[in-house]
This record gives structure tokens, C-alpha cells and sequence, in this order.
């Protein structure tokens, strides 16, 4: 941390500075040249540097270090795996998770689970929980959609990834489901990221959609303190004022947070778009540019999707998709699962 | 709601969408030229105008009516005010609600609530419960902290609001505050919305700093349409691409606001800067902008605040304020307590 | 200047970085603890820090100085008064600049400035050169504008302010203008700057919709190190996610500007919201906040305006608007000329 | 476009903006149901529909077409190629645009030129004219630059693209460059983009900062309504809140400009991200998601770049980048030059 003194700053108050600074564990230096105080601060404790900014005399605070330590990629240089039963997610292959938006009956979720594991999905994702802006709009099947989420993926041979929306519902998810989902709205809901340190079980963290990712990475902290290593990291678009798209994928995003950390990155090309035409040429994006995943919504029959049809991939696509993703991964020796000979016929 | 079918639309389709409309209970009429046909649908269910993007054929949805009905300024055009024990907000009278970022100790919180009673202020604000980017950074001293709030509030003939993090702590709450906060990251958590809508005291939702107006008051609408009608709306800054301040403080919401919506608007101009320098000019701004209150930090030692510190007034500055702004609120048709003579010595 | 250098970085690389700033004319010094070298550089050449980045073992360029001087307050710590024949922007008094988008023809521009005047403005603003998104849009008048916007001006004791969109109109403009103003659009466009930057006229530098403070010092920072020292800086909006309005008038930016920059520091609602009924109420925010004038679109009959009839004030408001200004302005030591007697008579 | 009444409307009202829309040659239509009147305007003239606004009684306007015509994909569903000598650009094969950020010097740009011109590049991109954020920076070489890149550009059988910062300079561009380039600050420069409307040879337009995706595509507008049919569209990032990078790469602008347009599409992923490591992944992700061609900043010795350093690709990345495109682009039915078999020893 570097504390860049104002112009006029007396001698008391680099004095004061330099105590708290001491007692926070700093070594402390003190540099710059006439007129400007520059104190260095190394070592120390984990602290939010804006919180000098208040003292006497200061007129900026710099950070040097990251202020996440447990999800800097100087944790594990070599990159995090993420292992549930069969399934690595951050190794060489690529993961494709895929599923309707809402659980809306047993059939429904059975007929694309069936369909998305021919077509080389490995985890079966579907809302039984939903955040919906307006309370008007349909909120989910609760607890009943989570079983019907289940009975399809073991029939499939898939696991279960599901948002859990309040700390409350944790033990009832961790009997239905392999991989809690913390949603963008709650990327910052403190209470639930602090229970799910403590769960034994993978969370995939979706970025909020105003998180800088410094702020994203923060979150991803409040899990990892909490003892729970097995966090996902999931880009799904951000807030700008380009409002053709309902967000804005920041596929930079994902070599950034590879490279800051260790923990797997994934890719959601239907909410970061919101549009279907947008899906396939934002997925094949987002593994070219390193994703270790993908999060698709997929429906048998989007046109009476009771939620988000507009953003979910028909049937057919995903067959053409998987092709195209086996090639680009290739391309950075990168491998992913194929469709099934018979996978077409499915449509 | 208007649905603009495609250029090569069949007939089929259009039945289809008529079809789906007249069954949610809209009076569907057709329109456009050659080539072009629009549906429009007046009347009918709540429902997410986005949901009929999916259907075949469908080019665009226009949405007429707001999404949100129960925070319409239709709903109540003269405004709504929520009273409070002795204390109205939404009336001509704009209301100071004061005090630390964080809740201390019962000194520090009793220094405050003192200093801010004798400035004017009619509620006392502080966080016990707080929602901090980092895991590293104070979290709060919980209930201990609203008993302090209780306490010092009391003493000054003051109301208490403070930010309630998750739906579990509901009751711990409604044993010592007068109007339960909803921070800025919580204005999606909708599980606490839902919660709170079933609450007989004020809540005090912040905008989230990536939300829409209309998400805004969607949220709103949660609460709402739970049953509890006494909801005030505060304005605190978004995200946007500018980081000289931590936020920018959208003062143009708050005529947006007052003019969509009958619910009364505040502003936090700490958190909307980040920047003691800037507090006194936005809160001055937000009032003439024709705010109903103002939310602001206030700590009589900030250089040792153990949070947000730099966004905190220091004592005098709030005197000179207040001054300022019955001055500016006499320009609008309204008034502002006033500090009591011996102010200023408190010091 | 604080350069970060990479955890490994070697000492040929460290020597290498010192070398180069040695030569453009930096202090430098060490600084740093075990594995953490920091090169401190004070004084030197205004340079672009982020020309360091690209050096071998450069981690972070951390910038201290703004890289503005003639724009900064340091300059001229009691703040700039651009004087025009009468008129003085920058001092106690504030300057309303107002009139319609686009001079449309000489019996509007002429009804227009006669009201204006009669309540209190100081100065014309017409576009006769109009900058329209839409190839399709009017233009404007071009010379024959500036042409009618004078003569109004003339007849009723009014300067005349009026956009310029290119430098090789700076000649023409010099005949009728007294203040050249650069659109937002054309806030970096340099050639431009560069010419203006030569003229004996005041400039007015509206800040760009994706500017940043430092980029909108940055390019006053172009005119004025061409020798103009008379640069006006106003606040117009910025693009942020929300599309309520127009554009986003960062009333934040006020305060920053003034305490940052020398320069006198005027809003305009008009363009900064797009919306008429917000047009008064963030006229008082800005004024409220600290500006040092307005500019104001007027029209004596919006519904009729070939442009942005939508943003324009109708009659009658401006002499309502005037009166609340007073107010405002006395509450912060400052004043406002105020429409005449027989003003209102004018609607 | 349809313009929604406000509640209250009355029928002069109504009749006024029928009678309006009709003298713009529309055909009207009213719709709606009790109290709610929608006026429907089908054909008519080119209009920017917020010049409606403001007419009494109107309460929104809704576009239903696009605002602008000649660059919608209707007009040429097949897409348009632009040829310039023997290269063609939006065809099926993606074409490399790369060079210096700006031209230092002879040598650096002819050793650059071999270089890229090695690795499959078909047009050498450089900087002669610099539009820089501080006029303290580097302002370029300028004609003398332009001559150092056409000779360079010969000697390797390369076309020239590069900068104009000015409609003046467009006669001496004419002269050196076979592409004339539209810098992102100046994407709204419309005195600049109506000279290039009369010019015979191809323009490259960037996306400004925050253009949204219809106003990129009016900037293109006024290009080809002045004549010139030959554009080629460049994403180049925009401004975010998100600050890691310098802007934000907007990924899914590139499928979305293919479907709304018939112009080619190309992406700058060095200016795009402002970061090296970021400038591979992200060349890889544009190309993924469909785009035409890639313009990228090479620099043989980086670290003493006079400008932008930090975001050239250093010698021998292209190499490699270039076979993962090839690979990349057979997935999606495209070709792209490869590298010859020397190449890597120009290193």
C-alpha cells in the first residue's frame, strides 16, 4: 500500500499515519521528494486500504497488492480443479452445463435433461428457485423442481448444479443438488456466501453485473476464508449503457480472471446475452478466449418456456454448437465431451 | 404491451401470439401496414413483457405500462407519506436521518446521536450488521450494535434505521429499529423483500448500483405487494464508467422517482461519493433536486472511524449545512429542522 | 510517478526503468521491501505514465500528479474568471446562457432572445452547426444561423455563445461569436482543440458522454497549452446503463471540477436529461452543487422545434425557475440576475 | 414508430400528431383501448423519432424500424465485401490488418511491415497521425509518417490503412493509403465522416467509446449516404465501470452488427483491452464469434514503443495467434492466411 500525503501534510501527520500504519504490522517506508510525502507500506494485515483515506493529512491511498489472498492465482500458480464425482471442471476438458431455465414439470426437465447429456453436457443446470425482477413473474417450483432436477440427472448420468437464493435453503440443496449456484443479484449477499464457506460441497459464484472484478474476486474470498475451496467462477455479462443486448458478456473478463486467479472460470451465453441468436457465436467466444465451461440454457420447446425462452438454445442447436467447440478447443489443446451418434434424432 | 411480428411472420404465428395474449386476459388489437404487423394488447395480467420474446415469428415487445402497478405514482398521486411514530417522510418537511457508518461502541454511537439530534436530524442511522467487499474488513458488532443504536437514540428523542442483511434477522430487528434498511447489494435479495412486505414498520430500500429506475421500483413492488405500503426509496449512486467517486450520485433519479413513483425519495450522498469534500455540495443538490431527506454519515472523529471514515461529515460541517439547506428548501415550498442554538458547541 | 515493478523482476530491468526516467527528467528513487520494488519519480516531463507500462518488469504504473497542469487548481488557487465584454463567468454572480437547440429562422432566434433576456440570461446559445446522430436530421442553418443568432443577440444586450464543428470554421465563427463552444461529441477531437487553442475568444469545452474528469481536464488542458487561457468547462451528461434519460448529468462532477481545476465550471440540463420536466429541478441540483452558470435550451414553442423540442423549456417556466435560483444561489453566498418586471408578460 | 398518448390526451391533441406524422408521409393508424391511445405510423420519411417527444399529448415515441437504412442488412442480405486491390474483406477468408501503433521511424515501420507481412498480414496499419488523451504525449510523425508507411507497405506487398484525424488531411491521405481510418473519438466527427462520403475508397469506422450499437451504425449512415458504399465496421471496446482493462471489448457487438448490417465487421483487440496478455485470447474470441478481420498493434521491440507499447503483440505471438485462427476459423467455414515457413525466424 502506498499513502501519497497531500501537499501541505505536517510532520504530526505522517507521524500518525506511519503509527497506524505499525500497528496494523506494516514495515513502513517513506519516500518521495520535496513537498510530496510518499509512505510505502509492506506486509501487514489484510486491510481495506480506503480506510486510511480518512486520516489527517492523506491524499490518496494506492494499492499494490490484490486485496484477495485464498483466490490470487499466487495461491496456486498451477490453476484449481474442481472434482465432483466424475466430473473436473478447470483441467483440460471443457465442461458444458446445460438445462432449461425454470424447472417447470417432470417432463420437461427429463426430456432436456436426456437431450443435453447426448448432446455432451456432464451437469445438468435448472432453476427450482428463481430471482425474478418483477413479483408478477413466475418465482419456481421450489423444493418440488429441485427433485425433479435430481430424478432427471441420475437417470442421465449428470450431476445437478442449482441456485440457492438465501442462506436458509442450504441444507435443503445440499440433499437435491452437486453444485450450489450463487446468482449474480446475490454475488454480494454476505450472509449466503459466508454459510456456503462452510458447505462441503462446489459453489459456482456468478459475477454481479455491476462487480468491477476485483469486487468479484472479493466474493469468491468470502467462500474460500470461510473454508470451502471448491468455488467456480462464472462470467455472465455486466451492465453498460449498450442496451441491444440485455447485458453485456465481458468475455475479457475471463483471460483477466485467469490470469489474477487459480479458480475455474465458466461462461453463461444466455444470460449475457439475453438473446438466442447470440448464444452459439458467444459460446465458441468464450472458449476461445479460455473458458473451462460453458452454462447453457437449453429448451426442448422454447416458445412456451414460462421463463427466459427468449434466451434458451432450441433443439438442434447445441448438436451444431459442440461440433464447433471441439475444433476451437482444439486450437488451444483443449478437449470437450461430443454429441452421441443418435444426439440429432433427439430433436 | 405491443408485440412487433417480423417481417416474413406467417399467419400462424400471429394466431399463435394472439392466442397466448387473449389467454393471459389482454384485449388484443391488430395493427401496422404491408409486411409489418403489430399486436397490441391493453389490459390483461401482470406479466414480464420479456416472456413473449420467445414466441415464433415475435420481432420486438414494447412494453406500454410500466411493469410495476402498486409503486405508480397512478396509484396515489398526491404521494405517499410515511409516518413514523412523531416523524413523516414525504411531507413538505425534509427529513435528516444521521449517524455512523458503523456502530462502535456505545460511547462513539451516543457522542453521534447527541450530535446529530442537536443539528436537526430526526432519525438516527448506523450499521450494526455491515456488508463489506472484503471479508477482511469490520463486519459489525450485531445485536450488541442495535442495542447501542436503541440506547442512544432513545436518549436524543430520535427514530432508529439501520441495514438488515438477510430475512432471518427480521425479528432481531423489529425489537430496536423504527425502519429496517435494505442495502444497495440486497436490493435483489428477494427472499428478504418478500419478508419485509409482511412487515408492520418502514422499510428504506436502496438502489442498487447497477439498477434500473424501473428495476428500482420493481423492487419496491416486492415489498409492496406483500402488504406493507410503507416504503421510501434512496437514491445512493451507480456504477458507472467515472471513478473519481466511488458512485455517481444519480441526482436526476430523484425527480425520475417522485414523478413514476407516489413513494417518498431520499439520498445518501456518503456512500453516493465516497468523499467527505463532496457531501455538503450533492447534499445540497439532492434537495433542491426535490429530495425528501437525506441519508448521511456522520462520525465525530472520522480520522479514527473503523469504517468509511472518508465518507464520513465531520462535527461542524453538518451545522453549516443544515443552515444552508433551509435556505434552499425555502426555494421549493418546504422546510428543514433547524440545529438548536448551542450546536455549533458540540463540537 | 510510482512504478510497481513485477514480483521477479530482475535489476537489469530495474536499472533499465530508472534509466528511462532519469532521462526524461525524473528524481527517482528506491523504495520497496523484500521482493517488492517500487521506483518513485518526481518531478520530469509531463509524460503519459502509461508509456511506462510497456516496460520489461513493469507491474503497475501508479500516477500521483495529475497529468493536467494549466487545468489544475494548483495554478490559480482562487479560480479563473473568464471575463467577456460585461459578463464574468467564474465570479459570485451566476450566468444563465440560454435559447433555442438550432436557430431555425430570424423571427424565432429574435422571439427567443428577447425573452431570454428579459428574464435574466446573459448570453445567446443557438446551434446554427448542428451535430445530429441521424444523417437524416436537420443540420442547421450554418452561416446564415450565426448571421440571425448576432443580430438577435445585438438587440437585446446579449453575448452570443454557439457550437463549432470543425476548425476550419474557426474563422467565421470568430465574425459572430463571443464564445466558440466544443460539443461533447468533439471533445477529443483534437485538431479542433489545438486550433481553439490559438483563438482570442473564450471557450466552452462540453464534456464528453464516456469522458472521464481526467480526459475532460486532459483536453481543456489542450487549449489551454496552446495559449487560450479562457476555457469554460460544462457538465452535460454522461452514458451510463440507465436509459431514463438522455444521459446521466453528472452533478457529482461539479464539485470535483472546482476543486480540481481552476476553471469556471457551468451544467446543462438540457441536453443532461433529455426530458423537460427534469430540466428545472437539476437546473437548482447544479446550482445547488456549485456551478458556475447554466446553459439552457429555450424555445417559445417546443412543440414546433425542428430538434429537440423535447428538452427545451417552454415559456413561462424559465421566470418560476429564475426566482428559485435566487434562493438557491443566496444560500451559498451567490447571486443570479433576475427576470424583469414585465418578464412574465413575455409568455 | 408508434407514439403512445399520455393518459389524458385529447382529441386536438391526437389530431395534431396524426397531422404531423402524415405531412412527414406516413400512413396512420390509431389503436389501444379506453383511455389509452397508440398512434401507429407506418412508411413515411426518415425521422429521429424523439423530435415527436415533444409534441402535446405524446407520451413516448417507440421506434419500430431502424433509424438508419442504407447500412441495415435488408438492403444486402447476402453482405457486402469490400475490395481494395487484391484483398477483399468480409468475404470467407479473415483478413489481418496489423502494424505499429504509431510510425517512430523508417526502419521500425519497414521491419514491422516484414514482420507481419510474413505472418499473413494482408494491410499494414500505423499510426501517423496520433490522436493522444494529453497533449503532452506523442502527436505523431504525420505526412512523413504517411510516406514511411506506403513505401513500407510496398516493399511487402501490403495495402495501408491508418488514421485521419481531419477532413483537411483527407487530399494527403488519398495519396498514401488505401483505407482511411475513423478513430474511435471521432466515430461522431460528422464534418469528417460527410467529407469521407464523397470519398472513392474504403473508410474504416470505430466504434467510439460510447457509441451505442445504432448510433455506430448512423456514424456508418452518414458515410454511405454521402456516396461511399465501402465501410468497414471496427469494434474497439467501450467504456465500462470496469476498469482492469482500458475498455471493455464488447464481443457480442460483432453478431450483432453481422445481423443488423451488411458491412463487414472487424475487431482491434490491442486497443480493445489496452493490456498484451489480453490481446491472444481476445483475437481468438473475436474471430470465434464471427468476425471479419482483426487489426491488431505488432511492435518489434515493444518496450520502447514511443506510444501504446504496452498493448502491441511483442515479436513471435503473432506466429502462434495466427495458427490458432487458422484453426479457429475452419470451425466456422473461414480461412485465414497463414504464416510462411520462415516466418518464425524473423523474430
Amino acid at each position: 500500500m502506498i499513502i501519497v500525503m497531500q501537499a501541505g501534510a505536517t510532520e504530526d501527520q505522517i507521524t500518525q499515519v506511519r503509527a497506524e500504519l505499525t500497528q496494523c504490522g506494516f514495515d513502513v517506508h517513506e519516500s518521495g521528494g520535496p513537498g510530496k510525502t510518499l509512505i510505502v507500506a509492506v506486509g501487514g494485515k489484510n486491510v481495506d486500504g480506503r480506510d486510511f483515506e480518512s486520516l489527517n493529512g492523506v491524499g490518496r491511498v494506492l494499492q499494490i497488492s490484490s486485496p484477495y489472498k485464498l483466490a490470487s492465482r499466487l495461491i496456486n500458480p498451477e490453476g484449481t480443479r474442481v472434482r465432483v464425482k466424475n466430473v473436473e471442471i478447470g483441467g483440460a476438458e471443457i465442461i458444458l452445463m446445460a438445462g432449461p431455465c425454470a424447472v417447470e414439470n417432470q417432463a420437461q426437465v427429463e426430456t432436456i435433461a436426456r437431450y443435453v447429456a447426448q448432446n455432451g453436457a456432464k451437469i445438468l443446470r435448472g432453476g427450482a428457485f428463481k430471482p425474478r425482477t418483477s413479483p408478477y413473474s413466475f418465482q419456481g417450483l421450489c423444493e418440488q423442481g429441485l427433485k425433479f432436477l435430481q430424478r432427471a440427472a441420475e437417470q442421465n448420468g449428470l450431476l445437478v448444479v442449482s441456485e440457492v437464493m438465501d442462506a436458509s435453503h442450504i441444507p435443503m440443496f445440499l440433499r437435491y443438488v452437486d453444485i450450489l449456484q450463487v446468482g449474480a443479484r446475490n454475488m454480494q449477499n454476505f450472509t449466503l456466501l459466508k454459510e456456503l464457506g462452510r458447505v462441503n460441497k462446489p459453489v459456482l459464484l456468478k459475477r454481479g453485473p455491476a462487480a468491477s472484478i476485483e469486487e468479484f474476486l472479493l466474493s469468491a474470498e468470502y467462500v474460500l476464508s470461510g473454508g470451502n475451496k471448491q468455488v467456480i467462477l462464472c462470467e455472465r455479462g455486466i451492465k453498460t449503457f449498450e442496451t441491444y443486448m440485455r447485458n453485456t458478456l465481458d468475455i475479457s473478463a475471463i483471460p483477466a480472471l485467469k490470469q489474477l486467479s487459480h479458480l475455474p472460470v465458466i461462461a453463461d451465453p444466455s444470460h449475457g446475452t439475453g438473446k438466442r441468436d447470440s448464444i452459439v457465436p458467444m459460446a465458441r467466444a468464450a472458449i476461445a478466449a479460455g473458458a473451462d465451461g460453458l452454462l447453457i440454457e437449453v429448451h426442448h420447446d422454447p416458445d412456451s418456456a414460462l421463463c427466459d425462452g427468449a434466451q434458451s438454445l432450441p433443439p438442434g442447436h447445441l448438436f451444431g454448437l459442440m461440433k464447433q467447440l471441439k475444433t476451437i478447443a482444439s486450437s488451444i489443446g483443449r478437449t470437450i465431451a461430443q454429441p452421441v451418434e443418435s444426439a440429432t434424432a433427439a430433436d
